[in-house]
């Protein structure tokens, strides 16, 4: 995966933080990595410590792909009001990540899967062609990219093969408020299945006609009931961890697969938000999480 | 059931209606009338012509409550933006609903199931304390009540068994924001479950601990990507009908049968925001119905 490691400053309704370890990069690291073998390309400055990178060494996290520059990493500074869906962006220190050019070490060559998480779209690609190898390839994006480097994500788009994004990014990227037929148009721009994510309602899997199996109906994932979501940062690079690193693990890529791969998502996103930063995720064990995945089959399922 | 007829005149992004068939009553009756006998109280105008009220008779409905009152028959106004689940009232005329006293046929006694559609909590009350047999009291309610008259509400509470209302007006009701924990302090006030509609996203039953079954674990129906939601209005009061409709065609009330209650109360909805008004509902088939219930079980269900 490539991505952004962050230090974060946060305040929610339940307190604040000052720059804690974040990052697109570190949360799909950590939530992929209780299902399959992850490997990261991202850049830090030095400000990121031995311990910071212990955090994803000790989950077995591959780190040999995180380029150390002179400066500071990445710094995001952002609050949640009472609708913990929205984040409100305070300020945002690019730092070392103005001039990333991400370098893929030559030992990460033979690996099957990619995720691009969100970054310039124009990297995004670069390194989507530099591993022509890979099997499937997931992608994010986000509103700045849509609106303001519409043609660098366009050409990006056509080497995604499944498209993660949310509600509005969906309607935004399709010009259409009519979330199924978003859908279909945003497949047309390359994606052969799109995750469409809500938020605290869970999330949906459209897919393009023959793709992944027969038919196109889609699927939908719920999210957890949660009382307190303390954090809510990182909660969709969680469940696209989840959702990576599931459908990696298996020996096929079924439309069945990415069922399952969506339920472990919503699961992965559910504990991301239990706590602040990455907290919860360093210490999980598979059974943590299949009873959790047991609890979303019940929240869901008739019999 | 006790609820209002109405005439609407409505505009949505598809289109505009002058005076057509409404209300609350209209489209639980129409809706559960797929699943049970229905027999509805009510009131209506002068304007409520043969043909009005036949819309109701076709379906089976027992409209032997309706009272025909001197003066017209409530009169709703509004419009939906591209949002389509937020409705915006330009104009409501109560007409012969302000002085709307309901009044229970003697031959209506024998019924097994209440619904009180939202209405004044006082009439609601006044129901369902004559109507002490039944074996279940469904209920709903809306902001206006919950801010302004909320004794009276309180004291309605008391007597419903399971509560039908949105997400706004569950965080309303329990003034908390988040929903779990709204639940249960609304599942205090009375009722033993609670549905939680949130609009295009599904609903959502929560259970009062040992009530209905063990656990306390909800339950989650999806709602249907549809590509284009011509109408929304009454689609919550389908969803009643279809969820209400559904239980009492049933030998028992047990959580399995609530689980699939809430999914063909979301069928009903999403037949319902096909067309405009009742049209889709006054023509369905228990085919049509049972395929879209496959196709909602498809949508949620791994294997």
């Amino acid at each position: 995966m490539v991505g952004s490691v962050a230090f974060d400053t946060l305040k929610t309704p339940f307190g604040e933080r000052q720059k804690i370890l974040g990052g697109a990069a570190t949360y799909f690291s950590l939530s992929a990595s209780y299902f399959t073998d992850v490997r990261v390309v991202a850049v830090v400055g030095e400000d990121f410590t031995a311990e910071n990178e212990d955090v994803m060494k000790k989950r077995g996290v591959d780190t040999r792909g995180i380029q150390h520059a002179k400066g500071k990493t990445f710094h995001w500074t952002g609050e949640y009001g009472e609708n913990v869906n929205e984040a409100k962006t305070l300020n945002t220190e690019l730092n070392v990540f103005e001039t990333f050019e991400p370098s893929i070490p030559a030992e990460y060559n033979n690996s099957d899967f990619l995720f691009l998480a969100n970054i310039d779209p124009v990297l995004q690609k670069r390194v989507r062609d530099n591993m022509q190898k890979v099997k499937l390839v997931g992608g994010d994006t986000m509103n700045y990219w849509i609106t303001g480097h519409r043609a660098n994500l366009d050409k990006m788009l056509k080497g995604v093969d499944i498209l993660l994004i949310n509600d509005g990014e969906a309607k935004m990227l399709a010009d259409d408020n009519s979330l199924p037929r978003a859908a279909r148009k945003v497949m047309e721009m390359g994606p052969r299945a799109l995750v469409i994510k809500h938020g605290e309602y869970g999330a949906t899997i459209f897919f393009r006609d023959h793709e992944f199996g027969a038919g196109d109906h889609p699927f939908r994932a719920p999210a957890m009931p949660i009382d307190e979501v303390r954090d809510p940062t990182g909660a969709g690079d969680s469940f696209a961890g989840g959702f990576m690193g599931y459908v990696a693990s298996q020996g096929e890529i079924s439309r069945r697969v990415l069922r399952h791969a969506m339920f472990y998502g919503s699961v992965m996103g559910s504990f991301a938000v239990e706590r602040f930063g990455t907290e919860r995720l360093q210490s999980l064990t598979r059974e943590e999480i299949d009873q959790r995945f047991n609890t979303f089959r019940e929240l869901t399922h008739l019999d």
